[in-house]
C-alpha cells in the first residue's frame, strides 16, 4: 500500500503533515509514503523511509481552482492525482484547497465507472458522537435526483466499510419531514431513495436535527450541503468564542471558567472535524481525501488510517459493484 | 389602525397572546385589536376594549397547509387573512404553523402587485446584536433569480422603515465569496443584484460568517433559507443543551454555572429569535406576520408593535413604488 500525501496542504503545513506521518509510520511500519513537495520541503525535513517527490509548483488558496489545476502541471495536487490514475500511488491526501483538490480530482483521477458526479463527504459531529456522513457539500453545486441517488449508495458503503456503521440509516435533507416535502429535486430524489431496497432509507431529514444524529448518511446537492457545513461551523465557532469572552470577562467567572475547562474543551473537541479525519471525494477512481484546512498531526494521522481502510475494504470495486446492478 | 390577531396560534397560545395584546393595549391605547378565536376563548378570557371575532375551526399544526386554508374557510388563519384582503383588518398576526399561514395568505390576501412570490422574512440573531433579515426561508422552495431580485428590493425597504437599518446592505446567499460561485441561480441573481443601483449589494455571503452580522438584508432561495434558519436553531439548541449538562454534571461546575449564569441567560436571550420579534411574509397585499411558534408575551406584543411599523412606514406602497420604477 502506497499513499502519497501533499506536503503544501493546510494551515500548519509542512510540520503538521511531517508528524502525522512520523505517527502513522510508527503505528504502520509496513506502509510506504511517497511525499510530494518542493526541494524546499526536501531540504528541510528528512523522513526517513519516506519517499520524496519534488515537484516546482505550488497551488495556492486564492487561485482560480479549474485554471490552476490546468496549468500548474507540476504542483503537488495535480501531481498527487496523477500517481494515483496512473497507479504509481493507491491514495492521495490534501490539506490543500477544497476547490482545487476536487478540481484536480475530476481531470486527473477521473471518475469511477456507474458514477455521473464525485461528492466530497465530511462527517459531521453529533452530539451521540458518532458523527454522521454528508454528501455532497459543494463538489456538484447543482445535483439531480440521479445523482443523489449515487450518493446514497456511494455513501452507505463508505459508512459501513470505513467508519464502522453496521447497515447505515440514509436520509434526505429537506424542509419538512414529509414525502412530497421540498423541491422537484428532493420529491424526485425521495422517491428514488424509497424504491431502492439495498438502501436503508429513513426519508427526509431536517437541518434541525442534524446533530442529533437521526442517521449515518445524509444526502444532498452540493450547494445545500455547504451551507450546511459552514453554516455549522459558523455558529458553533460564533457561540464558543462568545462564551469565551463571558469566562473571560471577571475574576468570578475566570474561576468558573477554571472549574469547566476541562470539560468544555473536550466538548469543543467533539465537535471538532478534524477528529473524524478528512473527508473523502467519493466517486473518483481512487481514493483521494481532503484532510481539513486546521489539520494537525493528528488530523493528518487520522486522514492516513483513513485511506488505509478505505484500501483495504476495497470501497472502490464494492461502489462500481452495487452501481451496477 | 386595526391589527388582527389569532388566538389560537403557537406553542403558548391562548394566555400569550392575551398577555401580548394586554401590554401592547397599555402602550398604545389608540391601537384597535381583532382578537379571532373560537366561542371558548371567548369564554374564558374577557378583554376590555378588544374585539372578538368568532370562529368554528382550528388549523392545527399536521394539518395540509393547501388543503387546510382551502376546506377550513372559517378558521382563524383564514378569517383573519380574508379581514386583511377585504380592509377588515389592516394587518393579521398569527403563531400558528407556518405552512399553513403562508397558505392562507397567498390564497387569502394575495401579491401586491409587481410581486411574484412573497417571502417568509424572519431576523436572524447576530453576535453585532443587530440581527439580520434572511428571506425567503421557506415560502418559495425553488426560486427564480428574479425572485431574489425582488426579495432584495422588499428585504431593503423593510429593514430600513420597520427594523431602522440605514442604507442596508445586501448580500446573497452563496457557497463562495468571488463573483461567479454557485448554481445558474446564484449567478444570475448576482448579475441582476449588481446592477440594480437603488440596491446597496455588497456581493456573496458565506454561510459560515452571518452570525457576523456582514450585511443587514440576506437573500436566498426559499430551499437554503429554511435549511439555515433550522440548522442554526439546532446548532445553537444542541450547543446550550450540552453546555447546560456539562454544567450540572458536579458539585464545583454547579459552582461555576451559579457564577455565570446571568451572563449565559443574557447570551441565550441575544441569539433568541423570539426577542426579534415575528416574520413577515412580505409580497402580501397586507401586513401578515409570523410570530414564532414558541411565542411568549413580549414576542406577541413585539410582532404587533411591529405590524405597527410595517403599517406607519407604509412598507407596502413603499415596494410596490419601488417595484414598478
Amino acid at each position: 500500500m502506497r499513499i502519497a500525501i501533499d506536503a503544501h496542504g493546510g494551515d500548519h503545513a509542512p510540520d503538521a503533515v511531517m508528524e502525522g506521518i512520523g505517527l502513522a509510520r510508527e503505528k504502520w511500519p509496513d506502509l510506504k509514503i511517497v511525499l510530494i513537495g518542493t526541494r524546499e520541503i526536501a531540504e528541510k525535513f528528512v523522513l526517513s523511509d519516506v519517499e520524496f517527490h519534488a515537484v516546482t509548483e505550488i497551488i495556492e488558496p486564492d487561485d482560480k481552482p479549474a485554471i490552476a489545476v490546468r496549468r500548474k502541471k507540476d504542483s503537488s495536487m495535480v501531481v498527487g492525482c496523477k500517481m494515483v490514475r496512473k497507479g504509481e500511488a493507491d491514495a492521495f491526501i490534501s490539506g490543500g484547497n477544497t476547490g482545487s483538490l476536487m478540481a484536480a480530482g475530476f481531470f486527473h483521477v477521473g471518475r469511477m465507472k456507474g458514477v455521473d458526479r464525485p461528492a466530497l463527504a465530511p462527517v459531521f459531529p453529533t452530539l451521540t458522537g458518532k458523527g454522521i456522513l454528508v454528501l455532497d457539500v459543494g463538489a456538484n453545486p447543482e445535483a439531480k435526483p440521479g445523482h443523489l441517488h449515487q450518493y446514497a449508495t456511494m455513501g452507505s458503503i463508505y459508512a459501513e466499510k470505513v467508519l464502522g456503521f453496521e447497515s447505515p440509516r440514509v436520509g434526505l435533507l429537506n424542509i419538512g419531514t414529509e414525502a412530497g416535502k421540498g423541491t422537484d429535486l428532493t420529491k424526485e430524489a425521495f422517491s428514488m431513495l424509497e424504491e431502492d431496497h439495498s438502501l436503508r432509507f429513513v426519508g427526509n431529514i431536517e437541518a434541525r436535527d442534524i446533530l442529533e444524529g437521526p442517521c449515518e448518511v445524509l444526502v444532498c446537492d452540493g450547494f445545500s450541503g455547504n451551507i450546511l457545513l459552514k453554516n455549522t461551523e459558523g455558529v458553533a465557532k460564533a457561540i464558543f468564542s462568545r462564551f469565551k469572552q463571558e469566562l473571560t470577562a471577571s475574576l468570578f467567572t475566570k474561576l468558573a471558567a477554571a472549574i469547566l475547562k476541562p470539560r468544555l474543551k473536550k466538548f469543543a473537541q467533539e465537535l471538532d472535524y478534524k477528529e473524524h479525519g478528512g473527508a473523502p471525494l467519493l466517486g473518483l477512481r481512487g481514493p483521494v481525501i481532503k484532510a481539513h484546512g486546521s489539520s494537525d498531526a493528528k488530523a493528518f494521522f487520522n486522514a492516513i488510517r483513513q485511506a488505509r481502510r478505505f484500501l483495504e475494504k476495497e470501497v472502490i470495486s464494492q461502489i462500481e459493484e452495487e452501481l451496477s446492478r
